[in-house]
């Protein structure tokens, strides 16, 4: 019989932000695998280890998922991933594929799964805290409140968003747009915060599109809110 | 010194999915606050207890929230459930709050905190899996995608929501508009599912707006997602 793989969310950065789920499954599993060439020095393997020491020991897999823009590229660093783990799923072993935040949202882990189960594998996710939850927890600040929609967007991608429609949103992985991001976030008329490396040691929390600087790391989420609520 | 009011997620259902800083928090607290009348009967201690049994003898303060459309009646439960978590806080105790999901989404506990926070007290977040990704694993699903938006509506405030925007939308708490919901949903030509109690004994999954049943429960989670995708 051929193994599982678990896709399994390890949350934003405070491994005490890994669910129960998480760590019995990391810890019960052999064969774990992380996004990245050095596995121990991926930021889901340092989260997990602080929350689960044994995954120093086991059997780490890594799966290089560089960022780039040529598609050719990444279909085959895809193919090539799942190709692996194939390896190992084919001679009936689990998988448990680490990856940041929740894997349902804006996850390389989805590619990777999807080519998994269309060569008739069985897979499985377990939920993550997100980023934007964190960052809302950290910032003591609702995200969204009675009716307020709340619209979540990969902002890199969307670098013209008017973020005219009611409700409140969530940008993420702004960077290398994020010049153009604070244009927008300016000329909205929202109320905007930001949170950097959320959870983690160097984590920096911004108030205003004004204070964000257009350098800010890649784990840098923005909420912008509707004005005249009240934050906490 | 005065205590410090925590709003601490319990995820959507299965106790698994609690974070160890929720169990933490919950192991070293002693005083719990729940909304609703009758603790021991919420559906958040229900969650709770099973991953922390010492809940079980707490100190458990009830906080009726009951369900109502007259803004006036539900400012005065506010009140009093913020004066009732006060008289402890003011005596130095620490509380914890359990919130269903993630206490950021479109919690109730957002209110109590608004007057705590006013009154001068502290106040602090844990996140919480929030249902709509549970309801995702569950369905073995992705919420969004590389430059996909993702939308989260309170669905019984937006029954005539066109869901016409670009991306994957989230309809929560479609509760007593479901028919509505349903053609909407119906006429958006989107894929629908439909996660009915998510986690728990009673769940329940749906493929396609025509399965929903005009009377699902409260805890049902929509997710409607552009066509052309594939699911997994």
């Amino acid at each position: 019989m051929n193994g599982i793989l678990y896709g399994v969310g390890v949350g934003p950065g405070d491994p005490e932000l890994m669910t129960l789920k998480a760590v019995h499954l990391i810890r019960e599993t052999e064969i774990i695998a992380v996004p990245g060439t050095e596995p121990k020095e991926t930021v889901a393997y340092q989260i997990a280890v602080q929350a689960v020491p044994q995954l120093a020991e086991k059997t780490l897999l890594p799966v290089p998922m560089p960022m780039t823009h040529d598609r050719e590229e990444m279909r085959r660093n895809h193919k090539k991933g799942a190709a692996l783990l194939e390896s190992y799923l084919k001679q009936g072993k689990n998988i448990v594929f680490l990856t940041l935040g929740d894997p349902c949202v804006y996850s390389t882990y989805t590619y990777l799964q999807k080519i998994v189960v269309s060569d008739g594998y069985q897979t499985a996710l377990v939920s993550g805290i997100t980023s934007f939850c964190a960052a809302a927890a950290r910032l003591n600040l609702p995200l969204s409140e009675w009716n307020e929609p709340l619209h979540i967007l990969p902002a890199a991608h969307h670098p013209d968003a008017s973020l005219q429609a009611p409700g409140n949103y969530v940008l993420m992985k702004a960077g290398r747009k994020m010049s153009q991001v604070k244009e927008i976030l300016k000329s909205s008329g929202r109320d905007v915060y930001m949170v950097e490396n959320c959870g983690m040691e160097n984590e920096h929390v911004y108030h205003g599109a004004e204070e964000i600087p257009d350098n800010a790391g890649y784990y840098s989420l923005i909420i912008a809110k509707e004005q005249g609520q009240k934050s906490f």
